[in-house]
């Protein structure tokens, strides 16, 4: 038998911020660790989800022991149902804390994949899978059931931090596990695998639990009606704000589906507490006066089709916000989404609201631990290897600097990227071969890859439009049977389209009686000539190139 | 003769950032003061510039006076050529300082409008243009030449700032006019209409003369070849690279070709003092060693075709960047532009370079006053009626607060929106009756509005793709001649695409069938049949609403 070697392969997360996903082997057995998506950006057309390409399991499938989980986001959980829905199997057993796992089991739920083994690992219980000892740490985040993974191997153990920070003071009580932490390091952590997202922060992050005082002190100075947002998985948030608005008297209406299914889910795990009576149905809202209600809204990120786009927007069916109203943004806008969030923000500007965001109070702490946090969880586990994650290059490139500064050697340290296994066995570590990595798009029920010849389609249709043109010609001698039919979408002309469109006429029973005079028969030469001669006029004449269609039917 | 009534009214710029526009009347006669453009959205597909819409302006042509331009940047000098091309006009006269009129002609001159009549003024002078009594008074901002127009009036001046700030050392030594606007603020100002922009932030802005010996300090820091990017225009702050270049014993060269043709410009006038042997042109940058060399560049917004955006990705054809080198953002994102500039940084870090941001230094300044400095400004000037502008509503009403707490009586201040004329007369001031505003587009050659039912098209196109369909029926009795054809574009699905299809044509073969059962003949009803019948079949196989084009040709 040969030596052992450890691979580790991130399939997504490194050199971006979303989609993370890693897969652990070990004697030809594999573990993947998190299945998480991200968000379509505006280039990506009319693509609702982007995953990592997981082409590489697909070979591997029957290697595959297990998917664990580290926490319930999107980031982290969201592929699960697309991903095993591609790689045809159901028997690959899922892996998390409590709240990850109800949230998994919602998700196949929605995909009709309920026959998805779902088990539940509590912190400090220890699970054989294949050649792995599987544990879980607690760690505090922005959702509840954070948790780190270690996969003690006979090279030793592998920790993956999931997302975290070290707050002292969590809603519930409960800090991440430093002892744990430390024991690990004791006893030797051969790779630490670690959150890079807020290694461009200096200090700690606030404390969640100094956000509730803060929206007390924002909702004291309010005299009409408060929404608030904030992320539906924050569960200890939208505890916080119920307290709030019990403290002033007012009651609490959830708005917004996954508002409502999230908190659902939160209490019936006891991470929520909801005196009797403080909640009112949404169908209810308006029997309270303005000072006795806070409104919990989905909608942080301007999303558009959120709660409270819609009633900045003044579109809601339940909520219309007027002059006096407070909105608090108890959330900051994912890159990408400060547009969005900002003309929300305006929006409600001009009806009047009062608008409370981060820049004004600190109603809002991140889940994601600071500088000084990542030097702690370094000092604490002392690994031998370094490998950041969760971060843009920029980001893994601070995270390192941060290891160099607590003393792991430089040759230590691994800046990864996407499809570049980190390969360990007992002579040290170094990146093996690349494998392949990228994107997959979910587009309606389909999924698809980067080079989608759709995209590419849809960036050329939606920059310039697209022509139409129907040829008939007979199949006996190629002349033109039937006045060519020209139509346009997406193209812009105006007065001058009559005349243009009788001119595009003429350019096509021009190519068509140059082709016949040319003996020129097959429909792809024919199509291939109109389709040129076309393009080229147009071009000519509007100086854009829309996509050029050409149709030849025989008759 | 009736009383006079000053009316003025904005058509951009209001509620929004970008486009700056002001019709100002009296008498009938109208000055316009700036002619703004706006940069798309990524939601604008293939659209090139938006303007203010000038509907109001099209019946009121032979009114205008003159157009009056505060200074050269694109929002408020980059639809001159648009508008009056729009407008059929030749002959108006355009009025702004030397830099913006040099600004101005240099656009007339690419749309062949040679012919336009700009004219130079100077502060201090008084020029008579129909009933207004037109003075430019010089303000500091982030080009140099930047003005406010007063306009006196038998009503009392009305006094619009443009972009400015109060910075106490330029670069260039001539600080705002404060005592001329003081002495306005004497004789009695009866509005200000004044920028917004940065309304939300406090203090006063950084001087432009500080981020000189910034950038030396970081400079002396590198060690490879130094990059530097800013908005062209800004040319005391490529003054201020040249300096720091020089003090450091390295050459500098510009990349590229707005910030070839600025610098161009501002060294004709009289702006920038390059010394003799600084400048390297691009071909011989390979001639010197890294640490000799400083290169300006454009891409300080990650523009898609910019300089320094094809450096990031290894794209630029005489600059290869690499490990070590340094890149300094001086400047910061444009709201919008955030992930496109982070997208940039990211590659940067990736290539190894070092990026120095305004995060990390204080390299750039704003060209727009703080709260402190909008307060000085209503000090200065103690108008009568205030009226924020440049600004989104946030920033419109936090102005507004300024006003009130420098003791601008609430009734005084006026919170306005585009296409809202504010009308003056002995009586006082209120708002008239709403005028026609909004954007218009400009696409390739053409202009339209925002209704185009292009857009409306290219958004349906981008998100779904197309089917398109023709069907061939006989002229004698509507049967089908040759079997439909079926063409797809941007339509996403694959392996099943043959079946697909095939069940298309019988969707096809079925309606058509129908109809002729139905006697229906009108090719209109035809094409109306096929699109519900196709629409509703790929929907319930796709969900997915592509737009679906039916053809139907008659031989």
């Amino acid at each position: 038998m040969s030596a052992p070697k450890l691979r580790l392969l991130p399939l997504g997360g490194l050199g971006e911020i979303g989609k993370n996903m890693t897969v652990v082997e070990l004697e030809d057995r594999i573990v993947v660790v998190d299945v998480g998506l991200r968000f379509p950006t505006a280039d990506m057309m009319g693509i609702d989800l982007v995953l990592p390409d997981f082409a590489y399991l697909r070979e591997r499938v029957d290697d595959i022991e297990a998917i664990v989980v580290t926490h319930g986001h999107e980031d982290h959980l969201g592929a699960l149902p697309w991903i095993l829905r591609e790689l045809g199997v159901r028997d690959i057993p899922v892996y998390g804390r409590k709240l990850t796992t109800a949230m998994a089991r919602s998700k196949l739920d929605e995909h009709r994949m309920k026959e998805v083994p779902v088990e539940d690992v509590e912190p400090g219980e220890h699970l054989e899978i294949g050649p792995f000892d599987l544990e879980l740490v607690h760690m505090t985040h922005s959702i509840p059931d954070a948790a780190a993974v270690a996969l003690h191997t006979e090279l030793g153990t592998v920790l993956i931090t999931g997302d975290y920070r070290f707050d002292q003071t969590p809603v519930d009580g409960r800090p991440a596990d430093m002892a744990r932490l430390a024991e690990l390091g004791r006893e030797g952590v051969l790779l630490l695998y670690g959150d890079s997202t807020n290694a461009d922060r200096p200090g700690i992050a606030t404390s969640e639990s100094d956000v509730g005082p803060e929206l007390e002190r924002v909702f004291a100075r309010a005299e009409g009606r408060i929404v608030v947002t904030s992320f539906a998985s924050n569960i200890h948030r939208v505890q916080q704000v119920v307290h709030a608005a019990e403290a002033l008297g007012r009651k609490v209406a959830l708005v917004g589906r996954s508002m409502r299914k999230n908190v659902n889910i939160g209490r019936s795990l006891g991470h929520i507490d909801v005196p009797e009576g403080m909640l009112v149905q949404p169908r209810e809202m308006n029997d309270f006066p303005d000072h006795k209600l806070v409104i919990i809204s989905t909608g942080s990120q301007g999303e558009p089709l959120s709660a409270l786009r819609r009633m900045a927007y003044r579109d809601h069916p339940q909520v219309q916000l007027h002059d006096g109203d407070t909105v608090v943004f108890s959330a900051t806008p994912i890159p990408g989404n400060e547009r969005a969030v900002n003309d929300t923000i305006d929006r409600l500007y001009q009806i009047g609201c009062g608008v409370v965001t981060t820049r004004d109070a600190p109603v809002h702490a991140s889940g994601h631990g600071h500088r000084e946090e990542l030097k702690l969880m370094l000092n604490l586990t002392k690994p031998r290897y370094v490998m950041p994650a969760h971060g843009d290059f920029k980001r893994i490139h601070l995270h390192a600097q941060l290891a160099e500064a607590v003393g792991v050697p430089e040759g230590n340290i691994f800046r990864g990227e996407n499809g570049l296994p980190l390969e360990i066995d007992a002579a040290g570590a170094r990146f093996g071969e690349r494998e392949r990595s990228g994107m997959i798009f979910v587009d309606g029920v389909d999924i698809g890859d980067v080079a989608d010849v759709a995209l590419r389609d849809r960036r050329m249709l939606s920059a310039d439009g697209i022509f139409v043109v129907v040829a008939t010609v007979s199949e006996q001698d190629g002349s033109s049977v039937a006045e060519p039919e020209v139509i346009f979408r997406g193209v812009p002309f105006r007065e001058e389209a009559t005349k243009l469109l009788d001119e595009l006429r003429a350019t096509v029973e021009a190519s068509l009686a140059r082709a016949a005079g040319e003996q020129i028969r097959a429909i792809d030469l024919l199509q291939q000539i109109l389709h040129d001669d076309l393009g080229a006029f147009v071009y000519e004449r509007l100086r854009r190139r829309p996509m050029v269609l050409p149709v030849v039917v025989e008759v």
